[in-house]
Order: structure tokens, then C-alpha cells, then sequence
């Protein structure tokens, strides 16, 4: 079950961090229009608002199904903002920066009000809405809220290892199910009420379970075929609390794994291992790519594995940083990682095996758990 | 139990009719952004892609996670469009578009390329980056494929007619464990994990119970609050069936309901009947709300209905067309939509009677079937 003893979480203070770092990008003000960038600032969970976020005011501006809502949450979050209820965001949007258009500049001369838009979330149409609307030059950030998301708090790592830590749990429960007929989707259904049951929110995503030929695709779906004798079966698991989630993926194998089965699940093991190793503060995460990737190029397999090496998950499953092929982001403490390479063979199967980890100063701290051998499933058809 | 005779879903002749559809707003070219989109189109389901669709080529573009998947999809949803496995898509996009460049207009002069983007899904950055990438001048379009997806063929329908009966009978079953001291999490699951017995894939989006004051807030979710005596509990769940959505809201009572609860009860399910009773093929959405929204105002709660009264149904659970005030969008045969107008009182609580329809050529058919009486739920703590 899970711990009773979670702290709160704060946004306290979020809404200044972001706004200094706007102003170091040379800019006046920031429109956040991401809902989960808007839901780390305020606490505010709804559907629809936008957050701006300028020298003056932070206001969360929202519509009337959130007229109770949106006060309340940004007050338990401990939140500074305002709360702006109106359906037509832009105009009040344009009402609260256009008041600081021809912005003095530090020698007193008249300039332009600078307007950071989040390049990578903003739609287009909305981009022109605000171009229209607002007396400013529209500035392109990208990732500016992901970078401070990025490195968690006690209170948010706390989350996230109780999400790893029931998805452990039900594995080591559910596994003895795994059997021999039992279809992909019998199984992801197992894991998610068993995450429920032990006080998760509900899965983190799609539980995925691949077998047979299905392992061979990186992100296949939970489906209707049913285990059989030999089969890989990649499990791709995590769980989500107070909206915080883990990562985590096992294969397995139904009975005995036949020559290619025991070299792949090993290489991918091993590899997954060196990644893992060369995770610390002050690292590149593509450093981490290459070490997967290199072991597994070594082996033989190199073209065999298809994606990136892993990505942040915090309230996002995928977020910054990508751990990736050339990825030059530097680690810091706090950062939260999947490490996650694999093997997959067209029309035979695949192994991927993939931890979240917690960056440290001086390497990592595994939040997943769960044992790394080779498990034989049952091949006999019962329970 | 999910009949086992869903014909198959097919996406055969969809990419051309979104090319007429693109060729008759004068532009030359789509780049279909949007996932669901996408899905839509071509029957892929990957978290990853973009649709090129020219006169000359449809072209899934596809990261190498989907290098079995998505041939595999577009084959057996009678999608004829090519799949190109290449991460960098803006390059695979001007490859196709840029040999059209110059091309001739009916008079065989030389004119600018004109490609067209859903400017509400397409993210700013994105945009820029085909800006500089075409030799095109780039247009604007909102909900093109929106609306030919709005209208449902036969294969689509029965999947959310299927999703709306399975929550029907959960609901059914469930409702004599909702009793005084369940919480809102508790009657969620319940609810959840019936349908999913009952053969849905899962819920259609997350399973809102708003009990007591929580009924005051149309977005609540569920939460850790119980059951008390006297409480409003409103449920809004819905079901999905193979990509497919349904969506419907009852709102019950612990033990007997007040003066107050009985007359808004009251007021909101005739209110409902009225917007129900608007819907036809030829009729503009707007009127369907106006039918809710002077209904309750006549009754003086307008102040209280904080919402617009519905939205379309499918792939999305909220997609084309809105149902609110002044919305001009004419309603066609085969659309399906939410009617749910509701009355929300601060600090009391709230009212909300929804319901999913087909729109057919002389009225509406529901989908969404359980019975609109006030049931009052046991106010003992026991089931």
C-alpha cells in the first residue's frame, strides 16, 4: 500500500524560478500554454488555461469549470498567482502585457516588449492570435520550464519511487500468472489492477506487453495474442501517483529461451548495465547512449537497436532530458532517467530491459527494482 | 461481454477524400500533424508521426520504433499510403513537396506551391522549421479532417455504441455498492474495472465522481472524499472500444435529497430532454445549447450552467463539432454527440444529466441509454 507518510507537494516559489529564467533569455515575460508546465507552476490541474508570467504578475487564466477549482489548488500548492477567469485567453493575455509595452530599457531608452512563447507547445494558430493581439516581438523558448522541471524535489522523488516501488511489487505478484495462454492484454490487465489495489492512481501509461513476434516492435500495444512456448514477452510497466510516474521494463521468456533468446537477453542486460554505470552529475546524456549503444554494436546487434537509450519521466512520461545519440544535455542531481536500450529482430522478437534512475553527484540511484535474470515463465497452461 | 461480431474498422479512401477536401480550400498539399489525425487516416497508432498527403503521394512518416508496426497498420486498415521510415520528417516532407515546386496553375503559368497545415495542432516551432524548409507558401486550415471525421460510418458507430452499453450496464450493476462512506477513488475503480470485465479497453478518459461540494467543480475528479448523507454525486464515465469513446453523466444522491436537489435535479434532466429533442440532421449546434441554456435560465439558474452543453464523440473524446453558444456548425447525419448541460452551485453542489447521440435525418438515437431518474444511493454503510 502505499506510504501514508508522502510530504505535500509546493509549488511554492516555481512561478519567480521560471521568471528569472525568462528574464535571462533577454525577455519580459513568459505565456505557458503546456498544461503540465502549468500544473508543475501553480498546481492547477484543469484541462484548459494558459499561465503568463511577467515582472509583475503571475496569472493563471482559466474558464468557468474551474471558477472554484483554480483558486483552491493554487492556494494548496502554496502558489503566488492570481486567477483570472475569462474565456477569451488572448485578450487577457494582451490586457495584462500590452500595460508594459515601450518597456525602458536599463539606459532609460524606449524598447520593444519582448514576449517568450513556448515554441515547442504553442500552436501555430494561437501563436498568431498572440502576434495579432500583443504590441511585443514574440521571442521562440523551447524547454525553458522542461529544464527546471527537470530536477525534482524531495516531495516529487518520493512520488515517483512509490510508483516504482508498487510497480516492483505487482511484478514479483503477478508474475507466477504469466502462463502459458494468457494473452498480452490478461496481463497488462493483472498489472494495473494490481497497481490500483496497492494505491496508485492508475498506470503511468499503456502497460505494454509484447510477445512472440510482437516483441519485436519497440512500442507495441497490450493485444489479444496469447503466450506461447518459447516466446519473448517484453513488459513495459509504471505507475502514476499524485501525478507522478514510473518507467520500468522486464522480459521474459515463455519456458525454455532458446540460443538467440540467452545471447540477446544478456547482451541487453550487460548493456543496460553500462548504461546505468556512466550515469552522474555533470555527465552528457548522450554519453549514456553510447555506452548501450557501443556494447551492443560490439556484440553484433547494432542495427537491431531502434530508439534512443532513454528520457526524463517525472509528470510527463517523456520528458527532458532525451537520453539519446549525441545528446549534449549535462546531468544534474535530482534529474530523473529511464535507461532502456534493446534488441528487436523482425518476425522473431526482442528484449529490452530499462530502469528509472535518479541522478547523483557521483552516479545514480536505481527507483526500480526489479531482478534483471532471465525469468522462465510457465509453459504449462495453469495457474 | 463485447460482441464478437464488430465488423472491422477501415481507412480505405480516407486520404483521398482529405485531398479533395485540401485541393478545394486551394492548397496543393496537407501535412496532418495531429496523431488522431492521423490515425484516422491511415489506421497507425504510434506516438509518432506525420502524414504528408500531395496529389501524387500520401506518405506516413514515421520514426524506426514503427518499422514493422506501421506497414503492418496501413495494410490491414486498406490504407493505401506509402510509410517512409526516417526521424528527420521535415526533411522527408520537402523531399516530396519541393519537387512540386513551380507548379502550374490551369492557364499553365508558373505559381507558388501552397501547402496546407492544421494550425491548431501544429506546434509554432514546427512551423517555422517547414517554413524554412519548403519552397511553399504555407496555410492556414482548422479542423478540415475534424470534420469529415465527425460524421461516423457504420464500423465506428458500433464501437461506440458498444462502449456506451458496456458503461450502461457497469453502471447498473455498480450502483448498489455506491453507498454512504465509498469514496469517489473507490466508486471510480468499481467502475473502471467493470468495464473493463465487461470487454472495454478501458475508460474513455479518466472516471469523474464528484460527490458533495466536489459536484459544485463540472472537472472534478475522483478523490479521496466519501460518500456522506445527503450528498449530490455526480458520475460522468464513459468507455473505450478499440480507439472508440462513448461519454455519459448521471447524477445521483446519498439518502433523500433536499427541496433544493430534487428541483434542480428536475430542471436539468428536462433541460436536457429539451437540447436532446433539438438535435437533427440541418440544425446548427448552437440551438442546442440555447435549447438547455433558456430552459434553465427560465428556471433562473442560468448563472449556474458554467459550461457549453456538448461536444463530438470518437477517437477524441472531445472533437468536432462544439455544442455552445452561437456555434454555427450544422449537424450532419452520422455525428455523434454529447448533450450535458448542468447546474453547479459553490459550496452545495451540482447537477449534471448527459447523454451520447447519433445524429440521423429527423432527430437523434442515444447511446447512452441508463435511466434519468433521481435514484437515491444507501445512506447505509454497507453493500
Amino acid at each position: 500500500m502505499r506510504p501514508l507518510s508522502l510530504p505535500p507537494l509546493s509549488a511554492h516559489g516555481r512561478s519567480e524560478r521560471v521568471r528569472a529564467a525568462v528574464e535571462a533569455k533577454g525577455a519580459d515575460a513568459l505565456v505557458v500554454t503546456d498544461l503540465t508546465n502549468i500544473r508543475w507552476c501553480t498546481g492547477f490541474t484543469g484541462s484548459s488555461g494558459v499561465f503568463v508570467i511577467s515582472k509583475d504578475r503571475h496569472v493563471l487564466i482559466t474558464d468557468s469549470r474551474y471558477r472554484d477549482q483554480a483558486p483552491t489548488q493554487l492556494d494548496s500548492s502554496g502558489c503566488e498567482a492570481e486567477v483570472s477567469i475569462n474565456s477569451d485567453w488572448v485578450a487577457v493575455v494582451a490586457a495584462i502585457l500590452n500595460k508594459g509595452k515601450g518597456l525602458n530599457d536599463v539606459n532609460g531608452a524606449d524598447r520593444t516588449t519582448r514576449v517568450a512563447l513556448e515554441a515547442d507547445r504553442i500552436v501555430w494558430a494561437d501563436q498568431r492570435r498572440l502576434s495579432e493581439a500583443l504590441d511585443a516581438e514574440l521571442m521562440e523558448t523551447v524547454g525553458l520550464i522542461a529544464e527546471l522541471r527537470s530536477v525534482k524535489d524531495e516531495a516529487e522523488l518520493m512520488r515517483i519511487q512509490t510508483a516504482a516501488g508498487i510497480v516492483d511489487a505487482v511484478l514479483e505478484e503477478c508474475q507466477n500468472r504469466f502462463v502459458l495462454g494468457v494473452s498480452e492484454r490478461g496481463m497488462a490487465q493483472m498489472l494495473e489492477d494490481g497497481m490500483r489495489a496497492a494505491g496508485a492512481d492508475g498506470p503511468a501509461y499503456d502497460t505494454i506487453v509484447a510477445s512472440g513476434p510482437n516483441a519485436a516492435l519497440p512500442h507495441a500495444r497490450a493485444g489479444s495474442r496469447r503466450l506461447a512456448n518459447g516466446d519473448l514477452v517484453v513488459v513495459d510497466v509504471g505507475a502514476l501517483v499524485e501525478g507522478y510516474r514510473s518507467d520500468m521494463t522486464r522480459t521474459f521468456v515463455v519456458g525454455s529461451p532458446d540460443d538467440r533468446a540467452v545471447e540477446i537477453h544478456d547482451i541487453v542486460t550487460r548493456a543496460q548495465a553500462e548504461g546505468v554505470a556512466t550515469v552522474r552529475a555533470g555527465v552528457e546524456t548522450g554519453e549514456i547512449d553510447r555506452a548501450c549503444r557501443e556494447f551492443i554494436e560490439r556484440e553484433g546487434y547494432g542495427d537491431a537497436f531502434v530508439h534512443g537509450t532513454g528520457h526524463g519521466v517525472g509528470l510527463d512520461i517523456h520528458e527532458f532530458p532525451a537520453v539519446r545519440r549525441g545528446n549534449t544535455a549535462i546531468l544534474s542531481p535530482g534529474q530523473v532517467i529511464t535507461v532502456e536500450p534493446g534488441i528487436y529482430l523482425s518476425g522473431y522478437g526482442g528484449v529490452r530491459v530499462e530502469d528509472t534512475v535518479v541522478v547523483t553527484e557521483d552516479g545514480c540511484r536505481p527507483l526500480t527494482k526489479f531482478p534483471k535474470e532471465f525469468v522462465c515463465l510457465s509453459s504449462q497452461p495453469t495457474i
